[in-house]
């Protein structure tokens, strides 16, 4: 039998570090993973930084669930191999390069490492300690979207997870756009809606039970951080794509109803077969028929993005809707799956 | 001291009959409106039908809630002047020519008298006993969406009170194409949200709580019924605006994001301009300025419409974003503000 | 004509401050009040403060919602008579001595003023600049339910607004135990449930969508402050009376299940006639028949407290469900009636 | 390797059923179980019975998921040995008897065979065809509640599955009540709240999305058919129990907040000793230490029951809250904890 693989996880009391460390913790190829805090941290320490921590141990497993400050050196003592980053784009900024350094492999899960234009990265603002070391390391990073690059990750020392929103939206265009049907010039329109897990787990004027409930509301408009990603990763000008972010009052998930103008005629069959022919063997994107379409409840607690879509009579509009959980696919479930890649497992290991 | 005027309400179960009656109940110009039911209504008799029907009257006036049978000599007896039908469209279609007959004026809450083209029509089936009746009365119907006919309603013995999801997608975008700024053949798209209660009162699958909680939806793809009265109401050809509804996990509201391409570039105070001119003195739309947006909480338990909108920074795409109560705006809001047109009275009489 | 009474709010960004400035705004008999701020208040200066800042004036009227630094000059340069308190109770504590001083006639909507028991009094730390002042001006405090002390509100110049909880209870228990059919030896429990608004505005953990959501949970066992109120209002001893608060998933709303055994064996008619007499007049409390049970729904943005009851068969178990809007009759709504009471108007004005 | 289990599933479209078939599915002792339908059942043939029918089997394996009509040949045919009814009561009533003279055994999750006493059975008006084998299956049927009942379980042929209240509620008191440290003539209360798929799948006006959201109620005062079973196996008469039901809007999730007076006065700590004891080695039970208590989330999506609790100052009056998921511990968890222990398997097994 041979040994597991040595995680870490930084920033494991955020929405998406919990539910990555429960993915691995149950992960058949890896060891349960060390958990670890920045020092700046206090949500572990007024005892509400992790969901159960009074809960006995009597089958839970949940003892051992208590959080290291963060060191290299701890790194190095655990034998970590792979350190996944759930922290806040400037502190992945920050550590990455020191990380890679010292020859561990990196998810990151923030923005930090995703865009290869400035003017897409512009938005983050963000200042590296050493300016040719992070145009390197932002050279070399790996777009984390194993539909796309499953060549790239394998290999990939610095994996950089694709944002929860991009992905819904990217996995819904690429199929189109690598067919050459799209009229990209008429443009391209993406609202996206999306459950409230998405905003964070700090407590804020705009995440209130009582702001969001019964409630609902555009916003970013013409300006999300997530555009940038789209467009990249896409190959589209900024001018071809509209991207609209909207407040879902639901935990998780999101649904992207995209609007695209086809180049010529076509039938809701062709459709179709564009999908299933870019998606074969493809383990976590489900494509619908033309008679149903995906909603938020059907991939939400999985690692699925569901894809259904409608065309219109005249045969030139095509709508294509989107599904997944913003905290699986469209984060932890997909960091697993990176994960998967890099070590050569399958990449339903550990996701079922 | 004037006398009050006489109504009726048939259908005052239903989500916008009650709030109907609700309203009619404390405008100062109308008496308690008489409550009807079909005698295929069954709701009132298993006392479900009225939201409290046991609570006792020591203030709450709820006493005289009962609903009579419907019947012509009913309404005569009781001296209505006007009658308010919150029915199925079939019903609405069915009575609406002997009411007329007989010189009530009608306010009628369902999809039956809205549309004067043949082709948009056929979605309902209609099937008329006397086809040239229906056909006259059809042609003088009045489209009750009072900011844009409020010239013909005051005169109009039928009105057809615009459809929930129609109105706020009409107040959106009739001052940009009024105005002839948008480029109508790059194709506008509303992409539009709705509470349950826009699903009606029936219990099915689709508005059982477990369905809809947690979840997020889109339905009826390029084939709602309420597209055919924004073609119309905006003399737009069908291959010109595409519309999606989806359902949201809240009982009531609309919030429609509309996308538009500008001919010439714009900026955000010319937008502004042009919408605050169109609403001048218009009660019960309220427009936003640049820097915020509605959101569905703002409108709700009003009736008014709210606007807000961007621009993008090419200065030629604009997202407008549209909010009201699709029970009040959207239904029973904007029936009261009709009468109030149709008798002269001030547009904000009862609805306060 | 008379002149409108002259008032002002202090607090009025809160929850229960916006509904306050709500009602006062459309009050027949009173201005729109003057709306202040502490120093320490932000809310106001990020344009987060007010629910529609932006918002321009065609007919909202909303313009004039700007808050002033609170000063005692302030209020005396605006001719104010009575000032709401809509603030923490320890500033409420702070504040009254001088306004009492002043002249001015004071509803507190805080907790400060409402317990006269040193015992109860405990658990809010309060720290009295003047220990004397204090004693006296809590001896004069009117507890303001209006339905309990409608004969010593009127005079007073300083009342203490009920706590959401401790209105729906004692509104259950006061008929029971002041016709003396209850057990009191045997206990009784008030199991009672409340809306995350009762929680407050300010964003915590526990206010966060994502931990309320599909959530629910007990609070306070044996603890929760509205204790206090309760048992003095009712006479009752600390083990007469065990009181379990939960948080429900909805903004508003308080339900409370109250389970009391009775001396004697009763039938529903009894139980009826028992509460009937007692709030025989009473325009703000229902009282359901046997028959049916109050639900949050019916008295949510209504003054109402809805009151419903079961006996069992034995005849000697009783459960009261008592409902009411926490933000209305549990808090803004009642102190409106408080002021009604206070200048002998009727209780309904400006609460219908 | 041994062959698997052969299992069927009747009444596989309802909330229980559903998650029953997912849980056998994944199971790794047994094969996929056989999906029935009764002829009366047509939810299946309008595509609208299970929840995801057009997806196509890319890796989601739920091409497999059609209903088949029930037979006892089919059940033959195909080899089961065990079979799980997810039927109404009658249903069940009536199927059972054949079924064991048959040589199955069944795990019943309805009322059908829960309740020894005539008294308590009467409320569910069972008819039955042969009253002295039903006599004998009511006698030999075991209430299937693995941590009462684990000596009985593996040789029962019948299990009677409990109902989802009655698991929250027994599971709370039976330490106490076995310890006899509970004053039983001073009445116990359990204020009961659950979510929404508690109530079926069937849509009704109550399970209407705009009747449940933003509300709350009691149902069943003094009457639930649940309270029977609790009876029986706490050994408790019916005037020393009161269980009031209420309907919370979420999905899924049950919180009893239960009250007992103590014979004598305790302390945290020795109440929290009674617990443990009791569930010493029970693997689907965690009692929480007396700083915490259990919230619906934390339970939600798991097959635990979690106890937590407080002791009042007097030593005298306790607090249990009792929380689970109805839909597995409450239901159909349960139901595949009980075959684990028919078979001889971990109680754990398919479960985590």
């Amino acid at each position: 039998m041979t040994a597991k693989l040595k995680t870490a996880v930084l920033g494991a009391t955020g929405y998406s570090g919990l539910e990555l460390t429960r993915l691995l913790g149950r992960h058949p190829r890896t060891d349960a993973p060390l958990l670890l805090r920045r020092s700046a941290e206090t949500a572990d320490s007024n005892g509400h930084g992790l969901d159960l921590p009074h809960v006995p141990g009597n089958g839970s497993g949940r003892g051992d669930r208590t959080l290291q400050p963060f060191s290299w050196s701890a790194l190095e003592q655990h034998g970590v191999e792979l350190l996944f980053l759930a922290t806040p784009h400037a502190i992945s900024r920050e550590l990455v390069p020191e990380g890679i350094a010292r020859g561990l492999r990196i998810v990151d899960l923030s923005g930090a490492w995703r865009l290869k234009q400035e003017q897409n990265r512009a938005i983050y603002g963000f200042k590296d300690a050493n300016a040719r070391t992070a145009a390197e390391l932002t050279e070399r990073a790996v777009y984390g979207l194993p539909e796309l690059n499953a060549d790239r990750i394998p290999s990939a020392a610095l994996v950089a997870n694709p944002g929860c929103y991009a992905t819904s939206v990217i996995l819904a265009l690429a199929p189109l756009l690598s067919n050459g049907i799209v009229d990209r010039d008429r443009g391209i329109i993406s609202d996206s809606k999306s459950g409230v897990s998405g905003a964070g787990k700090e407590p804020t004027a705009r995440t209130h039970f009582v702001s969001v409930a019964d409630n609902f509301s555009a916003y970013s408009l013409f300006g999300h951080r997530h555009t940038g990603e789209i467009l990249e990763q896409l190959a589209l000008s900024s001018c071809q794509l509209t991207f609209t972010p909207h407040l879902l009052p639901i935990p998780r998930g999101i649904l992207s109803t995209i609007y695209v103008y086809l180049k010529s005629e076509m039938t809701a069959e062709e459709v179709q077969s564009c999908f299933q022919k870019f998606y074969a063997g493809k383990r976590w994107v489900r494509v619908f028929p033309p008679s149903s379409l995906p909603e938020i409840q059907f991939s939400v607690h999985t690692n699925y993005c569901d894809l259904g879509f409608c065309v219109a009579r005249d045969g030139l509009r095509l709508i294509v809707v989107s599904c997944l959980d913003n905290l699986l696919k469209g984060a932890a479930g997909q960091a697993v799956q990176n994960m998967n890649l890099m070590y050569g497992w399958d990449e339903g290991e550990g996701l079922q």
